[in-house]
């Protein structure tokens, strides 16, 4: 079976916004078997929006409508698609009743227009919406499903997912699809793709794709087979040559990040982690704590983005600072070993460096060339590693990136 | 005049993939003032191919077709285009030899197959490919033109920028567009519509667009004029009672974040700031350190995940933290009162809250609601003022997005 996927929005149709809501329904579709076969996106222009529909409609098993619900008037897919199949819109008092409760627990009063978002197609299902005001909806048509759904990311993933797949999986013959996911760090993507794309390439069926983003490898093998066993089997064929390939470069085999791997050693061990950042600015921070339950291992962190900062908080020797610069293996040591003492914490990870783009880094990075961190890992033994890197970019937000990634790797590999 | 833009293959109906090159021939069109009013991506379907061609061919000025221009029999543009349009294909002798001179360059000798890249729709003009085989097309249908273009996106930039440019102006009424850009803070997305749609609805030219993203709201406005003087004076229309609308709402006039305009008005004051977070878990400090130049007034940040931390590090008293809790306007104070007497900064944001989904926040979190955050800025005058919000969400990146932003928005307040 397949599907089109229709964007509504004119602010997606600029130069610098793309649409990453048929992205993650397509990954979801492909889970059931169902193929893509086309995606638009249309500005809020009811004329061809409807036409769009209809045209996709005629051609294709699904069709799944993002976006354009708001309660305002170039928010026209609810009449773009009632235009396209020729049906009526209702208002649902409880739709617009739920809507005005939300605004009630944010104390303030439903805007008149939001009562728009109350209108419904004869006949469709209402699709319940956990993250905002606009339900989705599902409308019957012969053969045809069109789907209407929120814009918003979050709020189209958690419909698409708590409403949407339950229905398709009654409307599409079973397949089994069985995916495995290996989580690589500490090579580069195309070193990566010829280590195993001559393992892979052997196999159309599980298809094999390579994520990267800002240093973390995903390879992601999917089998689509009649039977559960047949899928693992077939999986299995492939992925033994990959795990002995990669070795002990496959941090993951379930998916998960390092924060989440790291999160779990530290728990086992009841270990705790406190983090000293300059260059990262608080984005390691901000990574580490992005799991729920950290604060069982994670203590806290300190951003020193100055000398002082670094002196007074966590007893970094000013003269270290005027030998070494700020930039420099001596620092990142003594950085991981201050906060690690400053706060008992069974590990300690710290971060200096100049991200760039010029020589407007943490106070004294300068010195250094952009592009350079260092790194520095004070565990239980009282010893402290420092590990450094060039990355050949100076685009700040990347370099910091690839140096919270590398510091993660490091700290996951001494506490293999 | 407007465009639709057209890709082919596939391979870009993946959920890992986008078409980046409409992105760049959008920006080419926006320039010359030629709207973007549909995308689409269609997979290697001869049929469905030609049907959206038609479509578009009778509905917008411009069609551009990219991809799907190879020599094999899943490259299907060639065909659709011709199918579309009624017309014939003829094979051009020239295009022909130029292939294979190129193949004999590389050592190599001409598939045959690749004389199917010489075919030529009937009355079309060549577009030369200085950087592969497959020509380009320009076909001149009544008044609309639909052009092919090569999918590689190094042959597609170079051939638009050559080919296509100097051709379109000659066609599109010589335009100008100038675009005002305000930040808004403070408000919802819908009561920021409501506030200003009787202004912009009243006009098509400029257009408005309403962006909305973790609290933070955009408003932009594109004239599009025969001069400059005209489409400034448009502008001046429109904005005038926008901003009086919006008021002291408005952070920035000039598209700037919240973190780079806090940034100039601590640099013009010569203050520094520094940072205590707990629910947002370094993800303040990484925004504010995202701007190139913040050490010059950035101390730094601390991150005190645990009632260990928020004491020993940031002097709140331990009986405090119990008699309110961590999330508490009590403790928000004495984080932010402890930072700045830690540091000497001119001003110290804190940030404490549970963030969700469930009683997984920092220490002490879970005795208050999801959602809920409590904001303190203490100044230069030694007082410390707090705030606070509840945000009906369960999704954890979003609560700690919008309080971060919510904190930049009090402090850029405080700075008025």
């Amino acid at each position: 079976m397949n599907a089109e996927i229709i964007a509504v929005g004119s602010e997606m149709l600029t130069g610098d916004r793309i649409d990453t809501n048929s992205l993650f329904i397509t990954d979801q579709l492909n889970n059931l078997g169902v193929e893509v076969v086309a995606k638009h996106v249309i500005g809020d222009d009811r004329e061809r929006l409807a036409r769009t529909i209809r045209q996709a409609a005629r051609s294709s098993d699904f069709v799944i409508v993002s976006g354009g619900l708001g309660p305002t008037e170039d928010d026209v897919t609810r009449d773009a698609v009632a235009a396209a199949l020729g049906r009526a819109q209702v208002f649902n008092a409880g739709i617009s009743e739920g809507i005005e409760e939300r605004f009630r627990r944010m104390k303030r009063v439903m805007p008149e227009i939001n009562k728009r978002q109350a209108m419904v197609i004869q006949g469709a299902e209402i699709l319940a919406n956990d993250c905002g005001t606009a339900p989705g909806q599902w409308i019957v048509t012969g053969k045809q499903v069109v789907m209407i759904l929120p814009g918003p990311p979050h709020e189209l993933k958690s419909m698409f997912t708590r409403e949407c797949m339950s229905r398709l999986a009654h409307i599409v013959p079973p397949l089994v699809i069985r995916t495995r996911i290996f989580r690589v760090s500490g090579m580069s993507e195309s070193d990566l793709d010829q280590t195993i794309s001559p393992i892979y390439k052997k196999y159309e069926n599980p298809a094999t794709t390579i994520l990267a983003h800002n240093g973390d490898l995903q390879v992601h093998l999917r089998a689509r087979c009649a039977t559960k066993a047949e899928a693992e089997s077939l999986l299995d064929e492939v992925c033994g040559p990959i795990e002995t390939a990669l070795g002990s470069l496959i941090y993951s085999r379930c998916g998960h990040p390092l924060e989440i791997v790291i999160g779990r050693k530290l728990t086992e061990r009841n270990a705790t982690l406190v983090v000293a950042e300059s260059a990262t600015g608080g984005g390691l921070s901000e990574r580490i704590t992005s799991v729920p339950g950290s604060s069982k291992y994670f203590l806290g962190g300190f951003v020193t983005y100055t000398a002082a900062m670094k002196t007074e908080v966590l007893g970094v020797p000013e003269d270290l600072l005027e030998l070494h610069g700020a930039v420099s293996p001596a620092i990142a040591e003594a950085m991981a070993r201050g906060a690690r003492n400053r706060t008992g914490a069974t590990w300690a990870i710290s971060i200096t460096g100049n991200a760039g783009p010029g020589t407007d880094g943490p106070e004294g990075a300068a010195q250094a060339p952009v592009g350079v961190v260092y790194i520095g890992i004070a565990g239980p033994d009282e010893s402290v590693e420092t590990f450094h890197r060039i990355w050949p970019s100076s685009d700040r937000a990347r370099v910091r990136a690839f140096a919270a990634q590398m510091a993660l790797d490091m700290l996951n590999r001494k506490l293999q």
